[in-house]
């Protein structure tokens, strides 16, 4: 694997390969390709996002904070496999204006990461645009051979579970362009904070092999994704508004604004786990989220038919005009 | 992993799924991950390479060609490794202009060269830019465990062996810029092709492992290469500039120009395999170059030393001012 832009070598040495120590596969990217030694009975899982400078975020963000996105909403895709995230390769597109100090923030950021999640940097490519920044990242895990947690395994009968509080990054990213002028320092700069930097519930996503029968991330937003695992299973999910577990400061918000559960129930960049759990391991499914402190939530259950229903407190259908969030 | 712009669910099932046909691993592009299933004994062999419209292609170039070589460069660098490439992963960065059109063309080129190679995609990510087109292709191979080709595994002595024919892929990007207007058309079109379409010897790659000591494709230019491993080697590469196989149409321009030597040594995008051969394995490498139609040639040896000697007929050493091409 190449990371060559013409007279860069010296930047690869300098903010790349430092990414790249302690794994002998990346050959201290000299080489042209990493080497991956996958333990036999398990396979290698790759998911890979692209973000692009001005769509996927604004631009003046601390690159340390860019870097950290970008990784971390790849090992949430990974956790929600049921895959213990291990390596990583990245491609950067980036124009002249890019200098060797946004760089070495990012590459921090990247670094701190590496040491929170416990994977490295395995190769990569490095090359020039004169368009806007474009950052890909591929991330690759590790999950028992045949075993990784599809989206279609969802069964009639299955509860519905969610990690962590849902709304706080559509809500953030809300609150960064200037809404909800009421709302107290602390409760914004805690939203603007999750749409920035997700905190995915990575470490619990391999406890979920054995015990639940679908999972993925929630990235579009719950019910839009609900909609996709519902479609792929080939069944229909019930929720209830008043469970769908949500933060204080969306929950001041919702006090003071209760037309903005839409934004709650269906905006994206939550980089929670979505899951569906058969009855007779929801002890063993509570027991693991424990064990890796994360709250788990049960919001619904899975049943007969196809699309998703939310109820509300009266049993009563909510109309969502917002269906989903895009990732555009 | 996702293929998701919005409202382009469409695309993805029309251009894209049918390339993860056959491949359950890939969940028909509908899941968040692809799950590699990499046998025992075996390493996943991964490289990665990025090309930026206006920068690596010029834009009108047919999209079929622009994938053609997007997928290959990087099935070079596997091969040139020893791996036997089977997967691949995509991240395109489209601007509006990118029509159903392009992306048909483009993804016909994919499937005749999956055809062609025998690798199939396995996931991916597609995302909106205002920018230029943002191309990243990743490739999976396999190799066995351990036994990844290096660049620094030359030892003194070895033989310095190419395949295919050097300087064409650099003569043919001159041409399309129009140099050489008295090559007759057919010698101008062949190397035009070489430059767009390069066809690297990706089936000899893994029969150089326990043959080769070290080995890496030829792309920054067979002299840049060459001191890349010799340096990884820590030795000294001697080179005869006569014994650097040469198509007729180059050897056409060289004849006429015979300046233009520096071009077929030192230009890029050859995609050719660079081998060191032990002497004791000099009779295996040519018996398995045979055997996969690839023509194969001795240029040199290593030595103990360091850096990069082209020596002339007469023994003297050539001062070559273009060391390197820059893919920038």
């Amino acid at each position: 694997m190449t990371m060559t832009v013409s007279g860069e070598f010296e930047r690869i040495a300098r903010f790349f390969a430092p990414l790249a120590k302690g794994f002998d596969g990346a050959d201290g990217l000299n080489d042209d390709a990493a080497a991956l030694p996958v333990p036999n009975d398990q396979d290698l899982i790759v998911s890979t996002d692209t973000i692009v400078e001005k769509i996927h975020y604004l631009g003046p963000e601390k690159p340390a904070s860019i870097a950290s996105k970008l990784l971390r909403v790849t090992l949430s895709d990974l956790a929600s496999k049921g895959a213990v995230p291990v390596w990583y390769t990245m491609n950067l597109a980036l124009p002249a204006k890019i200098d060797d100090a946004w760089l070495e923030g990012f590459c921090d950021g990247l670094a701190r990461d590496q040491e929170r999640y416990g994977v490295t940097l395995a190769g990569g490519d490095t090359v020039k645009t004169e368009g806007p920044v474009v950052l890909t990242l591929t991330g690759y895990g590790l999950a028992p051979a045949g075993k990784i947690l599809r989206r279609g395994g969802a069964r009639p009968g299955d509860l519905i579970y969610v990690t962590g509080t849902i709304g706080d990054g559509a809500l953030g990213l809300e609150c960064a362009r200037g809404a909800f002028p009421e709302l107290n320092w602390n409760a914004r700069y805690y939203l603007v904070q999750r749409y920035e930097l997700p905190d995915p519930p990575v470490a619990l996503g391999a406890a979920l092999i054995g015990i639940a029968h679908a999972a993925m991330d929630i990235s579009d937003g719950l019910v839009a994704d609900l909609a996709h695992m519902a479609d792929a299973s080939d069944l229909r999910a019930m929720i209830h508004a008043i469970s769908v577990p949500v933060s204080d400061a969306a929950a001041e918000i919702l006090s003071d604004c209760p037309d903005r559960l839409p934004s709650v129930l269906s905006g994206g960049d939550d980089y929670q786990i979505l899951a569906a759990v058969p009855v007779a391991a929801e002890d063993a499914f509570l027991s693991a989220a424990r064990k890796h402190s994360v709250a788990a939530t049960r919001i619904g259950e899975f049943k007969k038919g196809s699309g998703v229903s939310v109820l509300d407190a009266d049993g009563a259908e909510l109309a969502l005009a917002q269906t989903g969030y895009s990732h555009s």
